[in-house]
């Protein structure tokens, strides 16, 4: 067999860092999300981009599939082995290598997580600004094209990654992009790379922008009586160019899962949670802009947080509200959807998705990052239950059918994976055969994480 | 011939639209710089994407090179008709067709310039952001990822191109990105495409993100005693976060030419010229801040000018350097150098050049986006002295080398075209081989564009 003769050779080259053992071939089978065990044939620990090098040469040669493997966070199955073959789990490979402060900049390796490497920064001035919740590494946070709650004004991991070195299916090594803050030198295959999802090659190095870590924060949430209000409240700050750092958006059911989790008394309507970044005067400045247009529209309950303990426990309540919104049913799995509309569009696609799921009887919070239009429902589904999940998943059908009549996107930051396959005909057209087109140039053998974005033949 | 046989069918699509006298043709084989006249065999006035569509396939049917034109204003030789063939020349598909102030967004037709598009945007409170200076089209400045002055703080074309309608090679018309903020779905064409100068398809529409008019404007011009205080004091202020919309640099020669043309008296000094946008308050936060830093590195002569007419007369002054340079040598042709390098790595590079041009007798003025560590030494060359031509160039080629020694790019916005061709496996290694296997696969026949940015087999 082809894969067992390329995991031969693996052994001799890894030794122990191959394992085969049933345990880590579960570990790296799973998703956070509702899909069935997949596991790969063997799992391999690579310390240097040159040892991935090599097992991309003998896995070419082999014809056996390569997954490459971070945090395990995906939502979306990026990481399951639909053909089998090798994971290539990089959390070994997990060192910060430079961080230079005058170039606002920082060179890692894939495994290193966006935590650690804000650990490591804190005393410089410096930050890396995505976050996406999960302590993701930055290697999958490349692969993904993750963002999250700070996009609106930090942008995506399109925006944040200023180059790659990339192994390439037949253990080709390259650099894309580089130290310069822009170039327009050749095509940028940096951006082709980000949120390829392991499909064109095994990112081994990053180097990432960094920004300044803000002299002042200031966080604060705020209830509104309707989700039009709510949104008109963004839209109207973000044409004022108001420079919010984050702007969250909770429906009322969403905050009553996090009310039950964290013992809080929000009041079950739909909410804002706000940061701003900048000077003391430019942050005062800011919140009051935005207060002033929310009060506007019926805002109310305005509570601020300027102490590092009150900002931590407010946004460790949003980043926990994905489980907070599990427990509330317990044993429940999620289908986690991910739409993302032009922000006109945002108030009619929530109000929408609301009353399909209310006729469908489904429990699914919403929540999202509304100053990208981006926002998530938890479908929550009794894993054992296949009626259930058909609905559920007829839901997210539509749920993305819906975001693409209204001109948006079906996944604003989970990606494709597995999940969204079937939807990409029709987001794409023709321009998803081009996507084929280019996988198949870099990729002929089409060994890398094989059955993910691109249309399969 | 070929060519032939597809003009013959272009004629009967396009009539009067197709032109073939010897005055037009020379039209589109001009370049702003030291190229020679590179005629195509005619030039199509498309009106209309299908219209553009229906000459990809009779080109790509009879082999005839397709060479997409915009306001012509490229340094780097882009629209050159090196392998003869069609020039599609775009500026007759210059509509704005939709303006969305609630997206913050505009959807152009290529032939559209950012002068005439911010005309039109003006009542509406928003802007495009993107300034190279010329004013070229937007197609234009997309197909070679155009910047400029304002990228500092805006991004450059990659972050302000949301989607794109593309006419390949063989006809077919993609839609690539949308009108949603963000998106995770699948690769990212419309990053691919932006950069690619016409060698990979032919755009024909563009949805670009928009921002909001800023409500107070200053500007101001700072003299310095060395390069190296200038670039210390644009360190220091990124470091700390200050919000620059521009932050230029001009040396002693290009303040001198800048007198000479505009009338000015500004001391034979490096100068820095700035801008704030924000709120009236943040406006005097960040430039008191700037103007503190400034101080303490030797900064003197602080202008500040917020009346909208002495922050034109300035930027003016900026965006006519080029020309001013050019007239400081009656007759002169330039080469004109693109060089960006890692900031920290700026005031090492421009020195070193200086010395370099001083060496070799060359005049040639040095300005530059110094908050994005890019800089232009502006070649003065009789076009007529071959000897002085070769001193040029090698002058050229060196500073790319040094900005790639340095961790730099050979080009920060001005792209390869034909001019930087050769520094492109010492930028990319096997990258470069990479970017041709994407041009491959999606113009295996070579038509579109031949001869730039990818390797020449």
């Amino acid at each position: 067999m082809s894969i067992e003769n390329a995991l031969n050779s693996l052994q001799s080259v890894l030794g122990e860092r191959l394992r085969r053992s049933k345990p880590e071939l579960a570990a790296h089978g799973r998703s956070e999300s509702y899909f069935p065990l997949t596991p790969p044939d063997a799992v391999a620990y690579p310390q240097t981009t040159e040892e991935v090098s090599r097992i991309a040469r003998i896995c070419h040669d082999a014809g056996c599939p390569m997954i490459p493997w971070g945090a395990g966070t995906s939502l979306e199955g990026h990481g399951l082995a639909l053909r089998g073959g090798l994971c290539i789990d990089l959390t070994r490979m997990d060192r910060l290598i430079a961080a230079d402060v005058a170039d606002m900049l920082a060179v890692v390796e894939p495994g290193l997580t966006r935590e650690g490497l804000n650990d490591q920064l804190r005393a410089t001035g410096a930050f890396f600004p995505v976050d996406p919740g999960a302590n993701a590494t930055l290697g999958g946070m490349a692969a993904t094209r993750a963002s999250g709650t700070t996009t609106v004004r930090y942008g995506t991991m399109r925006d944040n990654v200023l180059g790659l070195q990339v192994v390439l299916a037949d253990g080709r090594v390259i650099r894309t992009g580089g130290r310069a803050r822009k170039s327009a030198s050749g095509y940028d295959l940096t951006g082709l790379l980000v949120g390829s999802e392991g499909t064109l090659g095994i990112i081994t190095e990053l180097t990432l922008r960094l920004r300044a870590q803000p002299d002042t924060i200031a966080s604060a949430v705020c209830a509104f009586g309707s989700i039009d209000q709510t949104v008109a409240t963004v839209i109207e700050a973000i044409q004022m160019g108001i420079p919010m750092a984050r702007i969250e958006f909770l429906d009322a059911a969403s905050i009553g899962a996090v009310n039950a989790a964290a013992g809080t008394a929000y009041p079950a309507l739909p909410h804002l949670l706000l940061e701003f970044h900048g000077s003391e005067a430019s942050v005062a400045e800011d919140s009051a802009a935005l207060a002033a247009i929310a009060v506007d529209r019926g805002g109310r309950g305005f509570e601020w947080a300027t102490r590092p303990e009150d900002r931590t426990r407010l946004w460790d309540m949003r980043h926990r509200a994905y489980w907070s919104i599990l427990a509330s049913r317990p044993g429940a799995r999620a289908i986690v959807t991910d739409v993302c509309v032009p922000i006109s569009a945002l108030a009619q696609a929530v109000r929408e998705t609301q009353a399909d799921l209310a006729g469908a009887g489904v429990a699914a919070p919403i929540l999202g990052h509304v100053g990208d239009g981006n926002f998530h429902a938890i479908l929550m589904i009794d894993p054992d239950d296949p009626a259930e999940f058909r609905t559920a998943k007829a839901l997210a059908d539509r749920m993305a059918e819906r975001a693409l009549a209204l001109g948006g996107t079906i996944t604003g930051e989970h990606g494709i994976g597995m999940g969204k396959l079937g939807h990409m005909r029709a987001e794409h057209g023709s321009a998803w055969e081009v996507m084929g087109e280019v996988k198949r140039a870099l990729d002929p053998r089409g060994l890398m994480n094989p059955g993910k974005v691109v249309p399969q033949n």
